[in-house]
């Protein structure tokens, strides 16, 4: 291999002799991925340029300039007509350089009392609030799918699993607004990101602030920011909030493949509990037959993309010296195309969510497999005076028994079940098979049909 | 190989003939690390007791004898008399066990309308609220550490750095608040996180809640939780808390990491900005002149710890199905450690910050290397009516001049200083050099001595 | 919260000025995980006081004395007779002090020409070594376990799945081989992994060697190593090695879990497919009649413990200048622990499949749902010329119209099947069901018996 | 904010009716990464074909048809000629439609014997062979550079540090080729992955093979495969190839950024020892002065994105089931972009190595600052017999006394240096300042001109 190794080396060196700036430009440009900043980063210039003729660090006159000249980009780049020419290595410098081109020396004073620094951390802010809203928003729509599943077909008595092992007999929407408490977590935790993320950075220079006399306070509240940061330095390097939001986006994707995991199981030959729309599925280059469930797998999937991302901006900050270094440039390739992965699988899902439908009929033929109903005759006994360890004990005996003989729980003779604890009696029958169990679920929470009303009302309070 | 590998194989098989049950036992045993919860089972285990007993599932007296088993156990763990067997695999069986051999038939009831699943969803929840409190106290010691350090030395005329090199002067406070306002976004996340930590959870059974008519609302009361948990299969299964408390130690770390770095460079003999206290550097086994700031590099490296712990207990969940799965018995080892080892950076970082000084004497030596006044100088000019780009690059041709002579700016005669730009008069003298340009600084945030006395209020305020 | 943060802050205070040194000794110790190295740091003493003696910078009666300590120190570790002192904070000064005791001024001499730098390399690099060499013995064990099991039941008619989808039929021992091979390549990477660790560190000192003439290659050969390193800065510092252990560690736990995964499944009332042994499952402290696969969980649930084991140790390396820093002290708690239970997964696993078996009758008695032959018809009918795209496309309706009907492909009437295609004739059914597919196989490695055959003299072979 | 999401939901879901198929389409496509295989999509399907008509199951001119009309798509493609339309989701339908439109009944006939689950794994195999050969190379190209500056200025005597402290001088090369090192074993990696990389599946079919008489050595005989897989359910579904790939990419990465860490210290003001090339620094928008390393920060940071790609991959197959899941269509999105990433740092790394110098006046003025030579003056008392541990502490006493003195050692007068030890006589001098240190270094691997030599020569064969 040596040779083989030796000569291509030299090739590549007389490629790189050519190539050597052109790879760097590469590696300094953002220009792929930061272009998806452009109307915030207008947005930001807007009403920097505004303070600024306030506090007439520039004429009215040049800001009625620059903002027409933003304005023409913005129209520019919304209908695609802007080139980014690629030895402009960003958006920013793209849009200030356009600028210059149009509005002259007026375009020269934009950047007035205004770093990269403190410009890049205000779009991004901008960016992760809008992101933030719109995944609140998908969530919603997922809740309200499931919400609707659940009322349309929620009273279904279906096996609740444990360990993937038949457990306990449910109402089947308890399984569904399970999701809805996890989603309902993720739309709580972006609310709380949305807190550190709407505090205005714009002012704070590169790191140190400026001696010109900027009037923070205004470009915050022209651009909707309650608030604004209080020291310069951790204003200009801080990314926590795009951590943050990489974790709702981690907590919310391994939520959604929990889901996707239950209900590819769920519809798969062998369990049959659920249909799902033929528009969710695909088949096979080779087998004629199969219909897979493959938005399901790619949902489950993302969260493997979702937790990389965490661990990729978390890792890129780690060991980082005050204050802004260009490490931090990639922190854009770790948030935008998770949020952006993120949307398109809660529209999916929820897409997945209206067009399902329990299988009931397969449902109920499988509903007495498993003695879902074991629990159920123990804590018969408990409210008959045995102890539940010892309970525990007997009805083990029994469902061992039973098993033996090919019987369901409510389908043994009442000898056999006072053979096994005296405290029997006919009553007992009232408490097995799975509709009966379900009936007799009592505490908040629980997963009879009484329980789900109230679930089902609280959601419908909270989402309408 | 073949061979070798082949005897060792069988090797292995007769040990494992003999160990299969040992190895078994040790995979599923937890007891090494959930020993840690017992003073939270014990808590869990009397409310329940004591709800039991109100709704007259077990007699005033057994709920008696239940209790004075649980806190003879409870004092015999704290001091450590009580063995915990390797064949009871965790502390909930260990402790359960021992009721039933103190407290007789009594102990059997203790699990009525119980699971381990909705027990140890409690003992949880209880461990990471004091977790989180006790994170939030240590967090405040170090802030309030730092604030005390910037206020002993916080107007010492410094340089700040972005990409490592020497950017602009500020007052060395500033950059130690910019580690305050990191620390007080985690106090904040913890506070987030304890509002979804703080809701209990039992009553839940083992996923679908069970028909003794169980008051969960009392349990929560009595265990100081303002709300139960809304749906049974979530309550079971649901690790989000421990996983927001990992972020919230990942986040945590990284902050902690930056500072660590930032000290640990300035620290060396090239930078040679602070002097740390003799407790918390060693020196080497070989070399005998060192003093290493080992502690530093200690905290520095547990962000590993801390990104690992958070990309594992996601990891963990990913893809599983409803509701209880045994692999969450390994959400402990992700969690536990981590906060064990924050909370020893945030008291030893406290004890660094509180011995270490700036070394005055050297900092005002090397300030004016690096022209940190550049960046003035253009501001001067653009307040004097040229556009800031064109500024920008009048000084950027003045500092090449200036370092090729070996001057300062601040030494560049005047009519040089003119050549550049027509705009400058003398009194451009009064805004160069590091003490001038920090006297300057005007918006909210900046990096001068006004601004940090106002910072130094608000957190004076806030942390009393 | 203010007052109550307040409070408790200042108790802390109370308690840091009391307890400063002693958590700043907790964070600097080791000493809880590296005690696992004490037979290696023996080791590399006795070798290199063996040296030390040979190249005469100690003398013979002076390595005698060395020799005696070390012996009886090893002695009183193994027999857990020695005490490891809270303030000696690691294994290395643990025994070096008490070697002083035992030996006197000879004990003093055993550092000479040695840093703790190069020390832990060397101790590090013996513990990896052998864990590679316990972890491949291990794998074959397991490799062994399912190919008894492959043989045992291997010929058994068993559906194969894609997207949970059933596929095709399959003999079942493919489906036991498909992770033989994947073990295989954890075999051949941890022998890999073996190369790079095997090259002797010692005598690189704390970063760049020493003045004294010491004997590497001597050392090197004392310790079994075939090379030394061939620089003394990369030799103190680098952790490659244990990074590449912990990726063979994350790859192997990924196999495992998806093994797991099969299983779990495998294994449900549903599937049906699998029977476990007792010894592997557990039972509910709640609902009597369960039998949960938690061992198979918690092996998936070790694929996390791996990944964010390896995501650690990457992580921690990340941006450490050169040379050693005292962050990788916390190697050893990312390795030590995946090592060890990836130890005991391994050999639960080989337990699991030896005493697994498929439930031949409950396989047969569903191996017609699915389909599973219509790739095969398409084949068939590309055989008789119909190009493959339009073959899988009149399969494809054929299907849906069997389906429609209730019936399985093979027992559509000749007419219906020459109507869908013209060039099927009645030697069609000897290509239908699964029993006929199977034995249709024709490429190497394909899912049928005689493949098998070949596949398991192959590993016979192999692993004899 | 209830009702604005409220409002913002149902926008959303008007939205959603009209654009679910297209979101859905979205997720599953995966042509915006997956064009990146077309050539190896097109060699494969040659080899396919040209098999197919040798084994008789496609006609010599049905080969001749497919061959040429791949033949053009590739030409198209490469020109970028070839639309590749939303709606066929992977470039393999792309390339599959286009034929069946260029070749007509012959092009239906490609797929035969294959499914889209081989046919991709086949793909991926090729791609990942070049990407390892290319790694190499441009990591060879590196070491080539990095050798070079080594020769160039290898014997300025420089400090070593190890914890960023001042340890013992060196040989300046020595930690130049302490990359070299680190860069070697990545190349053994990439040698020893693309062993387990260079199998060929194509022949498994979907999963379990076909029952048409494929010829699989021939196929990889013309694709320069020496091996084929041996199951067809592993080879369909065995992405460890990529993810160790991906382990190569991260150590790699992290290597890299142990290296730009260096260096970014190293050219900091305050160490001032390198000096880098103008094109690899970029300035700032706002201070006019600055110089900044952003290259080596870029580079730095791409060990994120490495170690999470790895992270992603493995998480993305933990717990899959058997065989194929839609889940790793995401395998490329982890892989793809990093394998892109590192080959862009690696030439740029060997740009800046290729252009960077030593600054060897300021290196030489600060040589005598930090006591390199006090390890040397330990050693030199045990050379006359005083045990080492007595020999550290009293030099380290001396250390202390020199300090308070401003005196280097080699300044001290012999009487202070007897009375610390009275075996110390006149030769001490020739053993203290650190160009006589380094003179000293003995045994193999240390930081002296001899040994660096050796390493050289060592190189230089190698890489020649």
């Amino acid at each position: 291999m040596a040779a083989d190794s030796n000569s291509s080396r030299k090739s590549w060196q007389g490629r790189l002799s050519a190539d050597a700036d052109a790879v760097t430009a590469q590696l300094l440009a953002s220009i792929d991925i930061d272009v998806a900043l452009w109307k915030y980063d207008i947005a930001g210039s807007l009403a920097h340029a505004q303070m600024l003729s306030e506090v007439k660090l520039i004429s009215k006159d040049e800001f009625a300039q620059i903002r027409r000249g933003l304005l023409s980009i913005a129209a520019d780049l919304e209908a695609g007509r802007l080139e980014t020419p690629a030895d402009l290595e960003d958006i920013h410098m793209v849009i200030e350089a356009e600028l210059i081109k149009r509005a002259g020396e007026a375009g020269k004073k934009l950047h007035t009392g205004r770093s990269r620094n403190d410009q890049v951390a205000l779009d991004l802010r901008l960016w992760a609030r809008d992101a933030a809203d719109d995944l609140t928003d998908l969530i919603r729509g997922l809740q309200n799918s499931m919400v609707e599943f659940a009322r349309r077909q929620g009273e279904v008595i279906a096996p609740a699993y444990t360990h993937m092992q038949r457990a306990q007999p449910i109402v089947a929407g308890q399984a569904i607004l399970a999701y809805v408490e996890m989603l309902q977590r993720d739309v709580e935790r972006f609310a709380d990101a949305r807190k550190r993320i709407n505090v205005c950075p714009l002012g704070s220079g590169a790191v140190a602030g400026t001696s010109l006399p900027l009037d923070r306070p205004r470009v915050a509240q022209l651009l909707g920011f309650p608030e604004i940061t209080r020291n310069s330095i951790d204003a200009t390097c801080d990314r926590d909030f795009l951590a943050e939001l990489c974790f709702g986006c981690a907590m919310l994707a391994v939520h959604l493949s929990r889901w996707a995991e239950d209900w590819i199981i769920y519809s798969t030959t062998e369990f049959g509990m659920i249909r799902l729309g033929d528009a969710y599925c695909t088949s096979s280059s080779m087998m004629p037959q199969k219909k897979n469930a493959d938005t399901l797998e790619l949902i489950r999937g993302k969260s493997a993309s979702a937790i990389a991302a965490l661990t990729g901006i978390l890792t890129l900050i780690k060991g980082l010296p005050l204050a802004y270094n260009r490490d931090l440039q990639d922190d854009k390739r770790f948030a935008f195309p998770i949020v952006q992965a993120m949307k398109q699988c809660l529209a999916v899902a929820a897409g997945l969510v209206s067009t399902a439908r329990w299988d009931e009929q397969r449902i109920e033929e499988d509903i007495n497999k498993g003695f879902l109903d074991a629990t159920a005759l123990a804590e018969y006994l408990t409210s008959k005076g045995v102890p539940f360890r010892q309970a525990h004990h007997i009805v083990g005996r029994l469902v061992a028994q039973a098993e033996s003989e090919g019987l369901a729980l409510a389908q043994m003779p009442i000898e056999k079940l006072r053979e096994a604890s005296s405290v029997v009696t006919a009553d007992v029958y009232t408490h097995l098979g799975a509709r009966n169990v379900v009936k007799d679920y009592k505490p908040h929470g629980a997963a009879g049909a009484e329980q789900l009303r109230q679930q089902l009302d609280y959601w419908t309070a909270l989402l309408k």
